[in-house]
């Protein structure tokens, strides 16, 4: 499978995905369901929601009974987007207006909450109605609840990171994203599996260990972006993430392998916004690219990859599984 | 029972839920637990928990079987105030500064988010942990994820009511608070049923109804102590919600009730903030306390307690069931 077949084959099941998530956001009032469908609306790749399917399908599941569950983790990742973005007051996300910037503040943080409240009944209800045993949907919102948990004490910790003064360590940097990014990531998988009508307990951790590796590479690989990012796949200003001083993992490698006027280079530009020119940030993602740290990133992430992969080898050769391996390729490879 | 004992019942449970609640919110990074925890540690009366318990217990259950679910509620309740606080920018709470001015608005976002987030990890592991079969457990879940979902409805709502130009109708109002308040003591009552070892279909739909109607009933009064409530009691200014502009129950009664020059001095004042004089404020109170309001709200309230108390009079008597009864009479007799 190619680059592009992988691509093609998330966007036909994202339409089944989207299809089944805009249904499940009507309701009144009628502005708070367009506030809360607002981003699903602008697209996005779907990834975690073909993560639960695939993950079920590997386990002889089918695409409908993953449904419940693979809407409800892109339910649980929307609500996070929006809830972020107000944290971050950021104004612009794929391409269009912020939820709180579009419809204010109080909607917003109320579309989030209400996406996350949706999220549990979608597991409940509708995991029920498509024939999920009882224990199997406990298991779930256990699972899901504390991947949220996570979620937030990672969110919590990356924002501990920005209002210092210091850098975290490299290990304190991959302990925050395990939280942050990997857990829904690890939690979408896991619930997949749960999905599936036969799984023993062991699966559930084969995939819910695929799914955090994943996770990790994807942080990795989204850093890398954010850093050294073309300007005109990302939307963004080229090196966005260093002018907005954001202490990710390959700005932090970025300063451990360099010193003197470089390093000096990179940190007149860090956090400086408005104020660095561009040529500057030119200089020091040049910089950041000459001493290597693309390469060591992709690297890195790809560590995890085969250790996502090596979670699942011991499965039979299935399409489903192909299609797993291949997204953990993606996820790694990707430039977007 | 008088008014005193069943606060001092209210007050000896609060502390077994408190000491519960708080043992669930410990973890790190510390800063956002601290947050999730501030207004729970400024105290409050722990209704909603009390609620589930005496439920739970009219139906033969235990206080340790109730008590995951009496925390959930507890944690959805302050999960509730953390974001509104946030939407109505609110100073104070409690007599203590609100979450969002004391760790900033980031902070108050995720610590609601770990609230509720927690709440339903509360139901899945230790209801799981106190043996309530999972069958009961995922429908807790559902119950708790719809009543999340109304009453975010319920505050979009309000929130709409508060930007428009034109006064709600008190029906349209009484809809709104059923979702925005009446929800989770609808849903508070009927975990209470589920946290039961035996139970019915009816037994839940029984409580539900009390449930509900109680907070109507609460909502209702609470209302009316916001608009004629005595300042050194609520802590607040005389006739706040007057001088808010706050379109609630009494007001919507007040403005049908009165008509000439009564009604523009209610209307002058209505909203005025800062620039209301005290004594126009006063006049005002006095108007709508003369047109009998307040006995009319609370004639109201007491339907809707009446109701509260049919739904539950054909369970045999016991201390449990004269608790929940005399809880009905303390919601609508309250000053505070």
């Amino acid at each position: 499978m190619k680059a592009s077949s992988i691509k093609s084959e998330l966007e036909s099941y994202a339409s089944t995905v989207n299809e089944f998530l805009l249904r499940s956001l009507e309701g009144k009032p009628k502005e708070l369901y367009q506030a809360s469908s607002h981003l699903i609306r602008t697209g996005g790749k779907r990834l975690r929601p073909f993560m639960v399917i695939k993950s079920c399908e590997m386990l002889g599941g089918t695409v409908k009974r993953a449904l419940p569950a693979a809407a409800a983790v892109e339910l649980v990742h929307n609500f996070t987007l929006v809830h972020d973005d107000i944290m971050d007051n950021d104004e612009m996300r794929h391409g269009t207006e912020t939820v709180h910037r579009y419809y204010g503040l109080p909607l917003a943080i109320l579309a989030g909450d209400i996406l996350f409240s949706k999220s549990f009944q979608l597991i409940t209800f509708n995991g029920k109605k498509v024939g999920i045993p009882e224990s199997d949907i406990t298991n779930m919102v256990a699972q899901l609840s504390r991947a949220c948990t996570e979620i937030c004490e990672g969110q919590a910790t990356d924002i501990g990171f920005a209002s210092s003064t210091k850098f975290p360590g490299v290990q304190q940097y991959i302990d925050m994203i395990e939280k942050k990014t990997a857990a829904l990531f690890e939690v979408s998988c896991a619930l997949g599996a749960l999905s599936a009508p036969s799984h023993i307990t062991r699966d559930i951790e084969n995939l819910s260990s695929f799914g955090r590796n994943i996770g990790i590479a994807f942080q990795l690989v989204d850093d890398l972006i954010g850093v050294v990012g073309d300007p005109k796949l990302t939307g963004k200003a080229a090196g966005n993430d260093i002018r907005e001083g954001k202490k990710t993992y390959p700005i932090l490698l970025a300063l451990n392998s360099t010193k003197g006027e470089k390093r000096d280079k990179i940190l007149k530009v860090f956090g400086a916004k408005d104020k660095a020119s561009s040529s500057d940030i030119k200089e020091a993602v040049r910089i950041i690219s000459d001493v290597g740290i693309d390469q060591d990133v992709r690297n890195e992430a790809r560590k995890y990859m085969n250790d996502a992969i090596k979670a699942i080898e011991g499965y039979g050769d299935s399409d489903a599984k192909r299609s797993l391996q291949f997204s953990a390729d993606f996820v790694v490879g990707r430039s977007l």
